[in-house]
């Protein structure tokens, strides 16, 4: 029975901040899609007494103990020392392994130096897992500890040579000895207008615990929401069905796409595609956030014909033909100013439609009138010229951010001939 | 004595692999920085009996316990209530907290939420650590299991509101709390044009170990060397400006900024501001980024007047002259394009010199003459015109970031009169 994975990742370089870790991250990915619950994540420096510590306490919470680094040649990679110290067996060499890296050397026109034979030293009763990539094999081998099993997996810290490692070889076999006939079933929907634990309250009560297991993450801009169900293969699916058409109706005004790897730039480049529509951006207090989020999408070059970033007065007259007397009687943080932002970037384009915003992104610039957080969006198309005023909070990197999602998130609206109005500022 | 840290990463996102855990990351940096170890990291997701078993593992490990996540609002938040119930101790509510939130609310024009109060809710003993951005204070609690006492600081899972958070009230309490007389002197430069490995040759044998500790940190596109030096104060510091002598001239080719928290479009700002130069701007593949990148410092519309994104054809002709000659016979990604595209963008906007930037970031619209990765840079200003063609390798995200890197370096190097050619594309 494997339904519980330790995930342990070893090295200096993790627990003194120089290299962020994202082979956990990854390997989380690839385990909760089998439906293999991920109890904890433990990572610790080249220290061998952590590192028996760090193998003790996975090998007694896991099923399964799944661990990256520490098997290079180096006097600092220490795993499979302190594996077969915890086994309490000696190692073998496997003269298949040798052979290999001395292959892989010789092909190089290096000679292998001697400590590269360290990699091909095993814990008695392991079984060798193969690298496809580079010198290091990992290996697999079940150790007890106070009559607990688990099934200890020890791969190459290198990302890209542990990802075929998992995906050829572990996935396969844990996916054979899981032992169970659950699966889990997931859906996901992100939301865009409405806080986290807005979210939270908008659907309490709706699924019981028994059901399924509703959680929120937020990233700002974006909160998703997502509900997970563990069954029989195929019944799982159906009532994760069923539990998404139930929060549907009452979320569906918030939610700008469902499933997990969605962002507001991908909805609306898809949404332009679709219609065969092309668009402009004129940006001020954005800076260019809105067309480097829109050029993010492959493809967009297809939609997005320029986004003229005006972030002087004459570049606002010069450029997008911004009147004079409008800058002067308004200012250029005004709705008036932004439809002419809007109008003179459409024409100069010769898009669709276009999108523009002004505003006071601070620290400095605000004044009573129009403090920092004051922002204008407008959008022009054909029969739309929309323009509104919004009150933000933040940092700077905030208020330009929160901007590009709701100029984003009015596009999404105009193609889909949903009420702009309905755009709201992020209620956090 | 503080000597020893654990790091505790909570929340579901984290265990199935939807968010990367770059908290842990932060922090570990932070406090190898002051000299505390990180002992270990352990993540677990929002169940509370693995929370339990989190809390009282590292507890047991740790001097110091710094947890981030799971104080949020919502029902899957649990980090308070898990405390609680190890310290054996009720909650009490903090009536300045519960004001702040209602007041946050408030200036939002919002009725706060009922389950928001759950933020202002506390372990008995705990003392508030205020979250100077958010809504969701921290705290800290003393808790003693099996006569080993361990301080317990909670902060909020947002890098936003945990870092300042971190960086105002917890470092300098744990710093105060180290039971040493000595201290941590750091001495730190930013580079752009040569790898982590590269650096670490250059550097080789300059320092002895005894002497301090070279470390290095990449986060692309930037990469940072640092010096630490432990010793009483005044002596440390003294010694690390001697170690930072020593190794300034050997990396000064590299160096764009020394400090911490310099970043390139923020040395780029001040040069221009002390020079009371204007910078225009013409993109094509970076879609925006390096406008973004240069109004995300405070004061940027001093010196920035506009960036062009030109995405099309018809916008590199109409908004920036470019020729259609020029297009139709070296293609948009040439050096040609980027020279015509920035003396338009200079032209246009009237500035002291223009960047302009054109390439095929990806993933489709390779050619075997212009495979995708391929890079045109060209700048333009009184006396100056020069253009050059990169080959990238990556991903289009990362063939974005890295060419409105080099544009950035090379407005740099142009102002500071340093050989643009010098701005090498990164050695991985």
């Amino acid at each position: 029975m494997i339904k519980r994975a330790v995930i342990l990742s070893t090295g200096d370089e993790l627990t003194t901040g120089r290299v962020v870790d994202s082979n956990s991250n990854y390997l989380s990915g690839k385990l909760s899609d089998i439906g293999v619950e991920v109890a904890a994540v433990i990572t610790v420096g080249d220290v061998p007494e952590r590192l028996e510590w760090a193998w003790r306490t996975a090998i007694g919470l896991g099923e399964v103990v799944i661990s990256t680094g520490g098997i290079g040649p180096t006097a600092d990679d220490l795993t499979t020392e302190t594996i077969a110290r915890i086994a309490g067996v000696g190692l073998w060499r496997d003269d298949a392994s040798v052979e290999k890296i001395r292959r892989f050397f010789t092909s190089m026109n290096r000679v292998m130096p001697e400590n590269n034979l360290k990699q091909a030293m095993f814990p008695e009763g392991a079984t060798v897992v193969v690298n496809p990539v580079g010198t290091a094999p990992g290996f697999r081998i079940p150790i007890t500890i106070d009559a607990h099993t688990s099934q200890v997996i020890v791969l190459p810290g290198v990302p890209r040579e542990m990802k075929p490692m998992m995906e050829d070889t572990v996935i396969p076999w844990i996916q054979a000895n899981r032992g169970s006939d659950t699966i889990f079933a997931v859906r996901s929907f992100q939301t865009f207008g409405i806080s986290e634990s807005g979210l939270d309250e908008v659907v309490a009560g709706l699924i019981a615990p028994t059901e399924g297991r509703v959680a929120f993450r937020a990233s700002f801009p974006q909160i998703s929401m997502r509900v997970t169900v563990e069954g029989r293969p195929g019944e799982a699916d159906r009532k994760a069905d069923e539990l998404a058409a139930r929060l549907r109706p009452k979320i569906s005004e918030y939610v700008y796409a469902e499933g997990d790897n969605e962002t507001m730039e991908g909805v609306v480049g898809r949404l332009l595609t679709e219609r065969k529509l092309t668009v402009g951006i004129a940006e001020s207090c954005t800076g260019g956030l809105i067309g480097h989020r829109l050029t993010n999408v492959p493809g967009s070059s297809s939609y997005l014909l320029g986004d003229l970033v005006t972030y002087s007065f004459s570049a606002k007259t010069g450029i997008l033909g911004v009147s004079e007397q409008t800058l002067e009687r308004y200012g250029a943080v005004s709705e008036q100013c932004v439809i002419e932002m809007a109008t003179g970037a459409r024409a100069r384009l010769g898009t669709n439609l276009a999108i523009a915003t002004s505003g006071i992104a601070g620290p400095d610039g605000g004044t009573p009138s129009k403090p920092v957080g004051t922002v204008c969006i407008g959008l022009v198309a054909d029969g739309a010229s929309v323009s509104r005023s919004y009150q933000l909070r933040g940092a700077r990197d905030w208020i330009k951010l929160w901007t590009s999602q709701i100029a984003l998130d009015w596009i999404r609206r105009h193609l889909l001939g949903l009420p702009i109005s309905e755009s709201n500022i992020l209620r956090r």
